[in-house]
């Protein structure tokens, strides 16, 4: 549910900012946010780069070296302005010269400062970025919303390619998820009343501190105003004394533990203005990233655009469990839209307003977390980041899952399991498993309640990208909202000793509310049984005093007069036949919109034409992720070509294959750079009536086909059945004339 | 785009009410929404039926019966009470037996009054609208939304069943229109900022009128209350002259053509009072049902969550028509949530707050409307029912389509095929054709732009309910857009011979621009070759006095200073190639919802258990759309079947399908029972480690298949590769003792 921002491993971002001490108090969205939020990597990291950074060139070691070449170099200038002076010929040469040397020295120990600190590989990054990030936007996998309006920041269509890669890959996503683990998939509203987001505390803590230009009124997020300033000193400022660039890092370093008072502070003290305008900047405050809303006419009924999809799963928890034959554990899933009003949205897909969240709600006996399936996942080896290598200052590991779970690394079997489904998800989607890793939350970037968490991060351009969570949340939840409703969200174990206790027990009239109700009777029926406790007792004594009262129905938007006749409520002494008790949770949120931009960087390439005038750009998407699955080319303009590619693609259709016909008369070679750009792995030229060429987009290997049998072959290999080797090896190869001749 | 609203055949609900004359003037959501809504159909069925209803056991002869015997049997009464006071003996007897036979003639012009207007058939409706209901939510093929703290009217949740119902029918459309048409889809976010639907109109139009409870602010929907006044009267006071009857028959139907003050004379004239409280209720005023909220953290910039999908599409046309290489027709697509603040929802499914859209928007040229694949539905025949069936009086008729369109019934060939298109994609799901009408709107609830409006209206126990609407909107959509956000969204058309005009040529400097402005000069250039003629013009003023201009750039969400290097404006004589015109769009709009809830209704039916002791729950989906495609039954408790379950289900889930293990200790015939009730067409019974039994849903046939095979012949069955009828001639057919027991 806590799904995470962006953050990027050395820049700390956080959704909540209140002091260190009511964290110990806070509800899920401080905790399992913020805290996950906090960038302790970055502590470390960077409060021993100064003194044990080891091989890493010391920056600190640099900045002295500079700043005695620059004082050496100002000495030898007075000494030679001394020496002019003094009209002493004798000596003045050489001190000149010796003044060059020191400059000379002095510009290399710039130049090497800068190397060290400046944004030299960063710029490479945003190069690459912006060719991927062009061809993107060229090709409308997505476009910034209601463009012809000039846009809003943080909002982002999915054109024609984007949005079938994004449904391919909820298909896979439900495929690998929902299917493998018969989970519970349900769909909620995202519209939500206020009770359950307070209930859930983001009502109260789901914010990030914001500074106002006090002139202009425009808003900024006051930790980006901070680390920007601090990063661009670092960056820029090679007379930074070294004491005063380790203050900067100190303070970038904690960024997420500051409060809005120490980050005012900050701000006042560099003299941060409004980057715009230049103008003063209010203290920060904290601003709620719900969108708020109101539902129904009166104005009076507070709503809020979800934040997040795991809370509609939370609630239903009762009827889930009940639907599972009462039976732990289980899973329910929910795709769906969520909604974060970021104060000024930044890096692109990235960090968004509104987003596709898919999240998996795991409920597990917490004295039970073991995973019948964890054998087929247990031998998977991968990069992990446990605690223990984070603080020693290390880089991720590659570790056999099987070991971190049975060293006690990896908290459970099920976390475990889930860790290594991801780890598969994500890398037959395409990601690069050399640029997947499963970092582990520190301490205190764990909620209070959280038994362990781990991020699967993907690194990109702008860094190592949150893109999946993995959380075991233990009970807080479930029992957050049972205490808010008044409605028991728990499970049950059979005693083999039953227990007397006392328990109230709500026994509607159905045959005087159906009299009283007719179409609305069920639910009043259910509201009454919604009681809680007290609620029960407060009507009961009305009931006995007045013989009748009031009784709000939400479901029906009114208050109906309940009688005497229609409820029995009582306490009953009972037995108990069963333990209760509240479930864990393992939650697995998935970014989609993160992953696929991952996903699209780590599919991109560019290879030279054949006449090597220019770059052309592909993606190596995986069939199951391709956005279309072929192009069907007639090889040149021809009506028997054009109507057998017609037949084909009607073929392709009934097969469910997704494809275009190109019939422009532009040469194959330039046909098939225009599909490599936007992925398609396979391309099928029309040469004949009765045969044709499949050509694979990464090997620009070709196969001579039958045109009978081209449906059938591309299902089987967009479909995973075979392989393109297979296919090679099974049909004749091909080097005609169609080649890639651009 | 304008989707439409729950309307049962004679209960008209309006989007608006503004009064007639300014619906010329009127953008879209009025005209293609409220004029939409006006139920003329209504109108003229109401008006006529007191004079030549035919057939009709006219409803006014009988209050006028009934108002006749009424007298006499009180002008009798008087008779025997002056009789008995004037103390005369003879004749009272015969006068009382008289009043007697009397009494008991007016008792059956009750009754027959009573038959004619009541809700006879309605009860019936009604209560199996209970059963399906009742089944719905007790397997949690929907939830009312946040239960566990007493929901909130017009949301609901999918549970289990009903969310993979809601994919199946979203993949399928997906796979019959987008993939068949090679449709472009996109996916753009719900929040939308007002200058969007300021231009579609939605700010100022998507309203309904309502009334408040003076005293306790509870609000209503006002024509609702006047609807629910009427028929209560009409349905339930037998005294009312036929005269009264006649007006409130005329009230309702035109309570879509009131106007606020109109609507409001009546309440006050009738004397209605808010339901609950029977307080004094307020003037009617228009309340928009948009969800308002803010976007950004200023407050200043106002955002709805959108009524539709269709704006996305629309202001994407550029994007797109270039995508698609400049040439029509072409068709856009989105599936997506749609939000609409119901003031007072009720209906269950048919009318929520939140709901699933899915829109197509098929572009084409003005003058040439035809489509080359109508020959594909042309020999379809459907029940339709055209504006002149609806004015006589008559019910729809069997037509065929080709007829239709070659009669100009149905406008063009376009429209035609997408009315085709989605009679087939409605009864593949399972809709039944003999309770789907195609019903073309009347002049007067058309748009007063659009060619031709159809909806698909499926019968449930609600009424006929609009769940796809198919419009020839014409150009305006795109023509409002381009008004508004000044960029030309249009088509082009190759002259022969070439033309001379003047026009805006902004040239931006992209070497200058990416200097100032690095990563950023992308969002720049866009924004400066968005401008209008006008906005350019007074920036190329600016700069030629000042050499510099502030130019706001919304994608960066801030000023920029534009200096005269940086861009150059002019005007240029240019020769013009191409005919330039605004397209067509014609548009199918889906209500995902409403077209799963009739089906719902459709697919159930009931059958006694073999004991006959109870009735047994079905939902007769077919393959494609059952939640489940399979389930798998060891036939008893045992290693060897439970292990050989296992391998089965594996398998399943390998070939990607849906199936649930129940391994529950009942009885087989209780376990078909609860598959039966979820709609799971095929069940599996492990009786062997070799061989199993599949039982088909609705037949109940059995027939015998190794277990290596069960998952191939699944997949045949499911994916529409083959039916039943060829499973059960290929495989030998099994009467055994794991029959239907129950």
């Amino acid at each position: 549910m806590v799904f995470m921002r962006f953050r990027p491993q050395l820049i700390a971002s956080s959704l909540s900012r209140a002091p260190k001490p009511s964290r110990t108090l806070a509800p899920q969205p401080l905790a399992a946010a913020a805290a996950r939020r906090r960038s302790l990597t970055a502590t470390l990291s960077f409060s021993s780069s100064s003194s044990m950074a080891g091989a890493a060139p010391s920056e600190e070691a640099l900045r002295r070296a500079l700043a005695e070449r620059q004082t050496a170099v100002d000495a030898q200038a007075d000494a030679v302005r001394s020496l002019k002076a003094s009209g002493a010929k004798e000596g003045v040469d050489a001190a000149v010269e010796a003044l060059k040397a020191l400059k000379i020295e002095a510009g290399a120990a710039a130049r090497r400062l800068q190397a060290a600190v400046g944004s030299g590989g960063g710029a490479a990054r945003e190069e690459m970025r912006q060719t991927v990030v062009n061809t993107l936007e060229r090709k409308l996998f997505y476009i910034p919303s209601f463009k012809i309006y000039r846009g809003v920041a943080g909002l982002y269509d999915y054109g024609p390619p984007g949005c079938a890669v994004k449904s391919n890959v909820l298909a896979f996503w439900r495929q690998h998820f929902v299917l493998e683990e018969n989970m519970l998939e349900v769909d909620c509203p995202c519209v939500t009343p206020e009770v359950v987001l307070k209930a859930s505390g983001h009502v109260e803590k789901f914010t990030d501190l914001m500074v106002k230009d006090e002139k202009t009124g425009t808003c900024y997020r006051a930790d980006h105003l901070l680390k920007d300033f601090c990063k661009d000193k670092l960056e820029k400022d090679l007379t930074l004394s070294p004491e005063t660039a380790a203050e900067f890092k100190r303070v970038l370093a904690v960024l997420d533990d500051l409060s809005p008072e120490e980050l005012g502070a900050k701000i006042k003290e560099y003299g941060i203005v409004a980057p715009d305008t230049k103008n003063p900047l209010s203290a920060p405050y904290p601003f709620n990233l719900m969108f708020q809303t109101s539902i129904g006419p009166t104005g009076l009924s507070v709503g809020y655009m979800r934040p997040e999809t795991a809370q509609g799963i939370f609630v239903n928890f009762k009827d889930l469990y009940y639907y599972n034959g009462q039976k732990l554990p289980f899973a329910a899933a929910q795709i769906g839209q969520a909604f974060r009003n970021e104060i000024s949205p930044r890096q692109g897909l990235l960090r968004v307003r509104e987003f596709t969240l898919a999240e998996i709600e795991h409920f597990v006996d917490p004295e039970d977390k073991s995973h019948p399936k964890f054998v087929d996942v247990a031998d998977l080896e991968f990069l992990m980041f446990p605690r223990e290598l984070q603080l020693s200052g290390e880089s991720a590991k590659l570790t056999k899952l099987a070991e971190a779970v049975s060293k006690g690394t990896v908290n459970n079997e099920t976390l475990g399991y889930f860790i290594g489904r991801v780890y598969l998800f994500l890398t037959r989607l395409g990601i690069d498993k050399s640029r997947l890793r499963f970092r582990q939350h520190l301490p205190n970037e764990m909620a209070h309640y959280a038994a362990d968490c781990w991020d699967a991060e993907i690194e990109c351009s702008y860094g190592w990208i949150e893109c999946v969570g993995i959380a075991d949340r233990s009970a807080y939840d479930l029992k957050a909202h049972s205490e808010k409703s008044g409605v028991p969200l728990v499970a049950h174990e059979k005693f083999s000793k039953p227990r007397e206790v006392e328990k109230l027990v709500i026994v509607p009239s159905k045959k005087d509310l159906g009299l009283a109700f007719k179409g609305n009777q069920k639910m009043v029926v259910e509201a009454l049984e919604a009681m809680s406790e007290k609620e029960a007792m407060d009507m009961k004594a009305a009931l006995e005093s007045k013989g009748e009262t009031n009784f709000q129905v939400c479901t029906l938007g009114k208050d109906v007069v309940i009688t005497k006749k229609m409820v029995s409520i009582g306490m009953e002494k009972k037995l108990e036949h069963q333990r209760v008790f509240t479930p864990s949770v393992v939650e697995p949120s998935f970014g989609l919109g993160r992953i696929i931009y991952c996903l699209f960087e780590h599919s991109f390439y560019t290879r030279p034409s054949k006449s090597e005038e220019e770059q052309l750009n592909v993606f190596r998407f995986p069939p199951i992720v391709a956005p279309i699955k072929c192009t069907v080319f007639p090889l040149v303009k021809n009506q028997e070509f054009d109507d057998a590619a017609k037949v084909l693609a009607k073929e392709l259709t009934a097969a469910g294959i997704s494809h275009i016909i190109d019939t422009t008369g532009i040469s194959i070679g330039r046909r098939y750079a225009r599909t490599d750009e936007i992925g398609v792995p396979f391309a099928v030229t029309v040469d004949s009536a009765t045969e044709v060429t499949i050509r694979e987009r990464d090997s620009k290997q070709q196969v001579r086909v039958g045109i009978d049998e081209v449906a059938s072959v591309v299902k089987e290999l967009t479909e995973g059945q075979s392989t393109w080797t297979d296919i090679s090896f099974k049909y004749p190869s091909h080097i005609g004339p169609q080649g890639d001749q651009e």
